[in-house]
């Protein structure tokens, strides 16, 4: 299995997920991690295994910034570092768990799992759309299934033609579709479709029934598999900016669980209608595809398959190459850091 | 864990299984692979892995003899070569699924998973005592056993003396009855027990309470792991053509899903009794000896147990025999053919 | 992984486990094991898995001191030498179970997975307080947690400070009381606390409110992993000799069923709270958090976890040393052996 570009913000958790004292543990990449909310309103982030007899820390009492462990009591402060020995006046020297950057934005919980001194939080990709006021549902599942697997499939929507044929009722657009790939200067790929001349869609009564449109749909990538969807439309041969409602923002961020399970953090619309369609949508229609894939995919590596390339799998490929590009620089640098 | 040996007829599945339009998925070998009717009445056999994003593809559509994926609408002929690409009119020259050899034959669907050109339909063991008139149920059961442990279980059936005493009551006829084993032209390796001048069994009520038979009891056994049993009798001293009610016949077709787990094809007479029999010998009696000898076998081979030998085991060892040479036969033409 | 010590006395069941002919079959140092009660009181332990089929033989037949397998038959005495064959008077020459030492002692079965020779039945750890009249319930749990793991938990019962605060309101009594760590003569090593001087407890109302008291809190390790634990206490200044009652005697005695799964034995007071707090600490408050940390620690030796070691650990750590000395010794005796 390949192993995980280290030097790169990936989503933990919603704010939300943590609420109010409560410690969270999860597992990021293979390891338990915790996470609070310090005193002073930030966020501390450290490995959820007691380094004494690897108790699992989020199970233990806080006391301010201090994390009682829950099997004989060894206290830690915010930084991972031993505090407390109930037994002694003597802290064990060695006593520190791994701690990681870890930044509120956006509404999510970013950590680095890299060099610390590397973590500047402006390279957090920016998701500041989801900053808006209109009040939208944060949600998380869980895939079992590959975090590259889950990016492929968002990369290429060209599949809502296929698994979301009901919900979405694309109806052959995006075949007729025009597909670019485009880098930007902030280390985005995208992957975009644009649709031109379409029908007015039943549900858009606002605009006359024989109302053209041109419509886009865009996926917007960060390393390693943080994406951001754009949906809009404007009357057809009018520019973007006099589009007669917003475009539609929609988060597709993937973290690592296990290299083959992954967590999923999405928002949807408020309501009954719009929780259902989610449900769809996700437990329905991509789950099972995505976990048969991983699957059939066993222990075997992606290439190792040598899978039949089309050009709409041109975003996803290029995200696949940009993390092997980090990965390779990432290990060559470990191996110059170590000679 | 051995080879399969590849250069033979397995069955796949019933007929009919697969109804109508419907495809097929099943795990064979190892392998997801999929089957349906074709138009003309004949089977198609590919993987049920899209060579694109490694999809489940008996999820998808049917189209006349075209199978379309249901990731990204893939679709392949019922050879397994790419004819179809709905994002353009170029058909990638890689896309091609493995595909085997099928035929349709004495209820079953026999596929060969080696060299193709050496698929000749006659080499299928001869089951048309499967084609008789008399209606049979057929029926399929899944056990988590290596298909030569369940055929040691069934080329020595001195065991129905012990996990079948209660449903098959043989109160040691086969104890005292002669064992021996041949082999003939068509490649079969026979288990037999003949059993001389027993009592008539309560429910033969068609024959005076004192009548005095010789009943046979023969399993044929083709590679890799094809069986039929025969049960017959006739009046003490009488040929075997004069008797009274014809023998039963019985497929035992053990087709490996995985190294620790095989698919398992019987027939069964009609009627709730014969239901409820089937059910108690191959659910509650077999299955879990079975499953509990293939447990305490895990990863070591058979052989690397040095099991006691027992004479009534001659014909087991000798199946498992053959195969070994079928494998090492094949190996070494593999080699020969690299060379 | 390591070894495990072979040359050492296990708990295998209690007596009362084995009722009348029946034979008990339970995995125990990753290995299927047979064992009943012989005509003569005695016990027999042998391999679990026929040499024949490898068929479970706990699922035969007893029949006097010879257990029959339920798959073809054989027959073996209780040394597990073959003395039956069901299809001839010839019994296969290597037909033979290995078979251990046991012995009833203490209302447990022990056995000795080593060199019989060796197998001195003196060397069972001293537990005849288990003898004693008073009416004590024998339980049973089973542990995903290897047994080491187990053992570190009860040679530093500071833990129940923590997991156990609710059910045994220890309320800082250990903190404050002293440690030390002892071995005898007997190859046991000793945890002991001593608390000097405590306020009576509320349910010691045959007491004074005001009486003080001198507690003590002893756990005794014998190799593998076999403990008993002394509670008792005085009026604070008198000698032991002189407590007003007996003190309380509980075995937890821990026996690999594999590398991370182990059984325990364990005794309660008869009656429905003891049951329902052995229960409430064994099950809800032990388990989960031993468990936890067996999955921290996957696959992974403790020792290169490099973990923090406090001094309250000493008695654990010195447990864990002798199992390493042990093992180091049996297998450089292996390699003379060899030589």
């Amino acid at each position: 299995m390949a192993d995980y570009v280290r030097n790169v913000w990936y989503m933990a958790a919603w704010e939300e997920e943590i609420v109010g004292d409560a410690m969270l543990g999860r597992t990021l990449l293979d390891e338990p991690w915790l996470m609070f909310r310090k005193a002073d309103g930030g966020y501390a982030m450290m490995s959820d295994r007691c380094p004494h007899r690897l108790a699992p820390l989020h199970k233990g009492q806080r006391k301010d910034d201090t994390v009682g462990c829950p099997y004989h009591g060894l206290g830690f402060d915010a930084s991972g570092v031993c505090v407390h020995n109930p037994f002694s006046d003597v802290i064990p020297p060695h006593a520190r768990l791994p701690a990681l950057p870890i930044v509120a934005r956006y509404g999510g919980l970013w950590f680095w799992p890299g060099d610390a001194a590397l973590a500047d939080s402006d390279l957090i990709p920016d998701f500041s759309a989801l900053d808006d006021p209109a009040p939208m549902v944060r949600g998380k599942t869980r895939f079992e299934a590959n975090y590259e697997v889950i990016t492929d499939n968002l990369m290429d929507l060209s599949h809502a033609e296929f698994i979301h044929v009901e919900t979405f009722r694309t109806e052959g657009k995006i075949f007729a579709g025009r597909h670019s790939v485009t880098e930007t200067q902030d280390g985005a790929i995208w992957s975009n479709w644009a649709m031109s001349n379409t029908r007015r869609p039943p549900w858009l009564e606002a605009l006359p029934e024989d109302a053209r449109l041109d419509e886009w749909l865009e996926m917007r990538w960060h390393a390693p598999s943080s994406m951001l969807l754009h949906i809009g439309f404007t009357l057809a041969g009018t520019p973007r900016d006099e589009a007669p409602i917003p475009s539609m923002i929609n988060p597709h961020i993937i973290t690592p669980e296990t290299q083959s399970t992954s967590h999923y953090f999405f928002t949807r619309q408020p309501g009954g209608d719009s929780e259902a369609l989610a449900h769809k949508v996700f437990e329905e229609e991509d789950r099972p595809m995505l976990e048969e894939i991983q699957r059939r995919m066993g222990d075997t590596d992606f290439w190792d398959w040598k899978p039949v390339i089309l050009h709409v799998d041109a975003a996803a490929i290029r995200a696949r190459r940009r993390l092997m590009k980090m990965r390779r620089e990432e290990s060559s640098g470990q191996d110059c850091a170590a000679a």
